[in-house]
């Protein structure tokens, strides 16, 4: 079976004006699946949207909403209730570098809401009619930091462990019925979001372009429940997994701070906040 | 210096009506700390409160609210701002146990906002307080389900993700500040929540009681970012750790449908929800 046979004829894509989000929208209009892109932003989607149909030929449809709101993901489904949706990714997702306690408490709950609740509420919504013709495809977003705690970066990487372990519980609940999951382990890439977070460089993380993760990210889906990108990083996290998991939060701690810092240690707090979406 | 002035002089403890929450609030006033009692109803707690005031001779406070609510963090931390709360333990949450598909939205939203709203916004109202002191402790409930997907408590293992990542991250950022942080993963623990799930027996699952799973995360705050409760369960999350991430959600599959299933493999799914907070 084609992968657009398997996960066609419509793919939803949140959070697909830039970055992970719109490379998915393109490598899986190149093989020949309809997208519908979703973001806040109208003329952001409405430009990769032509890009996608002047080079794949596919038709497009674009919604922009904000993933915060409590009624979008009903939104997104009544937007798009007369297509055919056989692959969900569920890309839409604020990060964040930075000590915890400069964040707003506001800050945080909208976090949560985009990062979890919207991605949840979606898989509830659209997978209930992929069961129905017992075929289709559901990916959730996640990172490497989503394995350990990863200091800097306290409650984002909390929203990526939720969605890996979403996604592999997933994989196993519906592959009996012909629904594909998969958690994709994105590492350090370079998208606008996380330039935006003015990186450093350290010799610990390797950065990759958006091409190869989402290939990645597409070859693995069906095959396996989970996947990092990246040969570099799979070593990475399969040596963390070998250390006690102090050890390995140190680890990750330094490596944050090299990339994004450097962080206070103790006493006053730096601000390197910026959010994306 | 001792428990109580390392964490005192008062406890605030979420869901502490029954099981865990309830013996941490035993736990840490045997300890000499008065402890604010917080859950939904207020009958529950009062009983609580009374019998721990009886025994240990400390003072109580009880807070009726619903974390799910939007507004419960920050009533929370006006009902209690006449207090200095030295130890916030995040124990509320709502299990469940059953086929994801089966999960009105509305709920899966609701379990976010107990499991991982509420948590996360209590930490950073209540942490800096604690950061001026220069001592003090953040506890949040995590599960054995939480390190990788766990088949037929998708969204549930989701959140307990959320709050070890959160706490072991945390750990890191606020130790040099005096604030300890524990990622607690209990494991299967005879409370009422799980009693009303209907276990079955699962030579795999060890199944502890209150007492010693609460005193044993008290003996590791402070000491390391998080710890599984049990010996036995150490040992099936270091032997999980070690396999492919597929075997490892293969095992827990066959062990959720051991404890509390049969769950169907495909077609036609039973609902065995049943929710506790």
């Amino acid at each position: 079976m084609s992968f657009a046979d398997k996960y066609g004829p419509w793919a939803l894509i949140t959070g697909a004006s830039q970055g992970l989000g719109a490379e998915f929208a393109r490598q899986v209009a190149a093989r020949g699946l309809h997208v519908v892109l979703v973001a806040r932003s109208a003329p952001a989607l409405r430009e990769r949207a032509d890009e996608i149909e002047a080079v794949a030929g596919v038709r497009t449809r674009v919604v922009s909403l904000d993933l915060a709101d409590e009624g979008a993901p009903a939104a997104l489904a009544a937007a798009t209730d007369d297509l055919e949706i056989g692959l969900l990714v569920n890309n839409a997702g604020i990060s964040t570098v930075g000590p915890f306690l400069d964040r707003d408490p506001d800050f945080l709950a909208r976090q949560v809401y985009v990062n979890v609740r919207a991605g949840v509420v979606l898989a509830r919504l659209f997978a209930p009619r992929m069961v129905e013709r017992g075929r289709g495809g559901l990916v959730f977003l996640s990172s490497g930091s989503a394995l350990h705690g990863t200091p800097w970066s306290a409650a984002y990487c909390g929203t990526k462990a939720y969605n890996v372990m979403l996604a592999e519980a997933l994989w196993y609940e519906l592959r009996p019925r012909g629904v594909d999951v998969l958690g994709f382990l994105a590492g350090a890439t370079r998208t606008p979001g996380f330039q935006a977070n003015g990186p450093g460089r350290s010799r610990l993380v390797p950065v990759m372009d958006v091409q190869p993760a989402v290939a990645q990210a597409l070859r693995a889906l069906g095959r396996r429940p989970s996947v990092a990108a990246g040969r570099l990083n799979r070593l990475g996290y399969g040596a963390m997994g070998l250390m006690p998991r102090a050890a390995a939060v140190r680890v990750l701690g330094r490596s944050m701070s090299t990339l994004f810092g450097p962080f206070p240690q103790a006493g006053g707090a730096v601000d390197m906040s910026q959010g994306k979406e």
